[in-house]
């Protein structure tokens, strides 16, 4: 089966495996883990930020990051399709009372001049508004790399008016890669940055929430209070620490696949990219109702030797990733335009 | 001054407060109050729901509605601009850990289609979708009667899903006079309806939330967790069922009164009516920005003797009721007239 | 019936319907309500703090006062069988995911001895500390008044460590009556206080939570998200006003009923009172097993026309009030006597 | 330095770091990974339960299963002194909402008398009273084991009142080891079971939900709420199985060598050990003030080389575990008589 479901698939290499079997580690709840403490430095040196905490996922990351930014009683203003909105189970309803106020991009995209209004005035009947949250790259719409001309207005404009502003940069390597910009360039006008581990970078676990000194404190203590500190687990963060030294530049391979099969798909009237492009190693595909469901195209996929994900009723996501050849993309956009080339029925 | 900032400012008249000051009362919290029984039974019926539950406040009703009709760990569909969402300073994430979907509809009219891709689907990535809110009149759209057609063909996709159905009629009494729909023809559709009397009824305090009889068990905890339980409150019931009694039928009053605002702005092209109609006692004016703000507007009013409220940067909003007489409204018409025939500046 | 249940059951009387139904009234939610305003200065005085609010229910008062001083991720002290932590469905930890720290004392009376470990140390494994809580009287230790001295010791030792404190003086009146001590005085240690108007004060409804100007505000914002801010609540403000101005010096007399009941109960080995004392106006009567359990004592006594509640499996409560003459407390006492005489078989 | 501050900085030995490296692994979220599942099953048959779920810490566990057991607005018992209600912020109010009441019992171990009286009334004023949460060993009291004749009967009690039980079993493995009961024996009284493998066992990271499959599928999800999801994480779960098949008949080393640090401080009066027994890898030694505080104490055995916690102001544990030798704790103890010895200035 070529595997395009996620770039969460990927396994840990040899190599990988080596670093991780020689990790020195200590107790990081009542120590210091050294090989966790080398992680959230070497992390907190590429975004540019004072200090960086280790978890164990990226939903943690960023619904501790919105639990530290957000007093009791505030919510944060965030594009409607985004992760932190969509995919965490609302941890920051359900666990922390905030709310979310969404206003939809187009393509994913946010512009400075449509927060502009959505910041509540102060009064009892309203939450206040205290937080900017974006996404780069924005998954739902498939890889999007954020503009950085927006991202910074935005966020300048956030710091203008006292909000606070958090990336989740689940896939900021991929932005970086694609764009030519460094990451800590793109997370340079944000007050915290989550960045995943797990995902394109190839590591089997971890993500980090990078920030301020004292942010990073308070994201420490929360990080407890859900569960997430743990001991010897520099064993996991040798593994990101692999991954980060390792396995940045090979993205633009990811990127490249990408693109392929959107080329494959572009060439059929009954599929579209969703926003049109395929900036980083996401493809969602649009499917023509009158070619068939998503549900449809998924299982003739499958019959074939491809996987990946329906994430709407008319809509695949393709991933590429680390444990995919070169060769499996090819067959890959072969099997799916002799299926689009067909009708589904 | 000729105050039109709310329906809410109305104060008891003579008969209302004899009416009060000869309550049968009792403990309502560990016995039954005669007076609120009656007024609870009364508004049962007229909404044609088992059972009522009253509260000191229409914030409280709504929101423990939500928080009885939604399990931890679910969601609720809603207008974008509804009262729920945005003016209860979204106690349903702080106080019960639930999250809104919000989207908006054309004149805070929502259509079922709207509606259709917006359940999330089962798994652990997702909320559980459980409610939908509707709001009728709709307050930041003027006063909006929602079309019953609408209301009708969005409950039953709801039931059909498995989503319960709650109503924020805090003016529904405006919606069945104004649209000649009895309130239970009105509230059948939805599993929870909650009214206000301190609006256009004029009674001082209170709301009731009706729904099932085990609704509504629910609803009485939920009422006594918020610190909604009061002693010989038959004092204040009493007061509105003497608003039920006797306020409805003149509703159609304020209606008339609030036409005559209405069409007093439009014949300034610098005024206009949000939504372009005028259904019940509202009139939301969007004044045109080279006239001059919201603010200038306000300001100017006030100076003249009519108070209002703006409701956003370019907006202001009255609201007709039994404290304004006609020939107050007829002097608000021209005061509004000569204030827009000039520029702010 | 001989209505013993809780003071809570007064009725208002001629006078007070009538300053209810004179009442000046407002807007409270968007404008002040003059008797609202009134009671609030009032109690404030009264109290001696800054400022006051006004809400529906004593539950609600305590529950935004504990909200409002314990930020998120803190606790606060209690006795172990105060009312906060008891009676009011724990709304701390339901709506605002506060912890109580309970410590039983000895007739429900807290000595500052017992609290000095009890401050968590500043640690991630641990909630913070913040606030102690106090009753005066302490209900279910049938009326207990708090001594002065131990009230003043533990608010000392809570101001030098940082904690903030705050008492539940639903029945702070009976206590200013019956220790002499004014209720200034007695509530002078505390940052905040709150106080009934619907117990022994014979009021219909309501309650209002003291402090600081600042703390006030913040208790103002929280009562709108509980759902408690009202429209024209002096209709019922006017009430407690007058209950204020006109029944604070008659609790001597319940007093002296509950004395009565007290001493008719000590006649017998039966049964004995919690405590061993009748401070104020309630009275806990512990029933002997071998005489039989509460739900038998309580059952004859209704046969004979007293109410009371059970409280416990072998405890029963009965509280004197307003609405209860002299000679309906000698019948009862007879009555118990009688009771007591026998066994419940 | 003799690191007995807990038996949690155990760093894994070769032959575990081979077993991580050459884990088979899957994306434990979207597919199953085949050595967490392999861990899940292992633990679950051990633990006599029908399925198990594998998370990051035992504070996960526990406050997973405290919010799945509880419903909204309900409440769990347990002993004054225990983990979940002491050293995990908190989380079942600070997340989800919830309260416990507490009681102390002799040595921290329940007996089922002292629970009869504390399940609240079926009433508005109420939390429902739900959960019954035990620690067995209990840590605060020096890794006591439960009587399981008390645990029984506890258990009994609680599935005859509808309640539900959890074991917080952290360190299980040492009360099996010690009373000679299977850990499936001491588990099967309980609805569920935590245990976890970085303590005695040695493994660096994790811990396993144990439970009905129906539980079990409810942990996961609020797994995933609460960010404990991780990916290719069979990488860690190859540690505990390790642990599991290689170092629990080694914990009775553990016990001997706690045996004789509990020996080595009974001779001295100034040293006192809690609950005067030492049942497994725990010793608590109480100072006696006129020898000097828990800080000085601890200050003397650090520059002689011991390492330990100071627990509270006249208290110190002492942990032992795999990475301490036999004679490191011979010097342990002769450090700590020579201490005794002298008085603390």
């Amino acid at each position: 089966m070529i595997d395009l479901r996620s770039d969460t698939v990927t396994k840990p290499t040899p190599a990988m495996r080596q670093a991780i079997a020689q990790a020195i580690v200590g107790d990081a709840v009542i120590d210091v883990d050294p090989t966790v403490d080398r992680l959230e430095k070497l992390t907190a040196e590429i975004l540019g930020k004072e200090a960086a905490v280790f978890m164990p996922s990226g939903s943690m990351t960023n619904q501790v990051a919105i639990r530290v930014h957000c007093e009791r009683g505030s919510e944060f203003l965030c594009e409607a399709d985004c992760h932190v909105y969509h995919y965490e189970q609302a941890a920051f309803a359900q666990l922390s009372g905030l709310v979310a106020q969404t206003v939809a991009g187009p393509g994913g995209v946010l512009h400075v001049n449509q927060l502009r209004s959505m910041i509540r005035p102060i009064n009892d009947h309203f939450v206040r508004t205290q937080l900017v949250c974006l996404e780069n790259t924005h998954n739902r719409w498939g890889g999007r790399i954020q503009p950085q001309q927006n991202v910074v207005e935005i966020c300048q404009w956030a710091s203008e008016n006292g909000l606070r502003t958090h990336l989740d940069g689940a896939r900021l390597w991929n932005a970086a890669v694609a764009s030519g910009i460094s990451e800590k360039e793109l997370a340079r006008p944000f007050d915290s940055v989550s960045v995943c581990f797990s995902k394109g970078l190839g590591a089997p676990v971890g993500s980090v929430l990078a920030g301020s000194t004292e942010f990073a404190a308070k994201a420490r203590r929360a990080r407890k209070l859900f569960g997430g500190a743990m001991r010897q687990v520099g064993m996991i963060a040798a593994g990101a620490v692999y991954a980060l030294e390792n396995h940045r530049d090979r993205l633009a391979d990811d990127h490249e696949a990408a693109k392929k099969l959107g080329d494959a798909c572009r060439q059929y009237s009954s599929l579209s990219i969703r926003g049109d492009r395929v900036d980083t190693n996401i493809v969602v595909v649009e499917i023509d109702p009158d070619w068939g469901s998503a549900e449809a195209m998924l299982s003739r996929l499958n019959q074939q030797g491809v996987d990946c994900f329906a994430i709407s009723p008319q809509a695949i996501r393709f991933v590429t990733h680390l444990d995919v050849t070169e060769s499996q993309i090819d067959d890959a956009c072969r099997i799916i335009q002799s299926i689009a080339a067909t009708s589904a029925a």
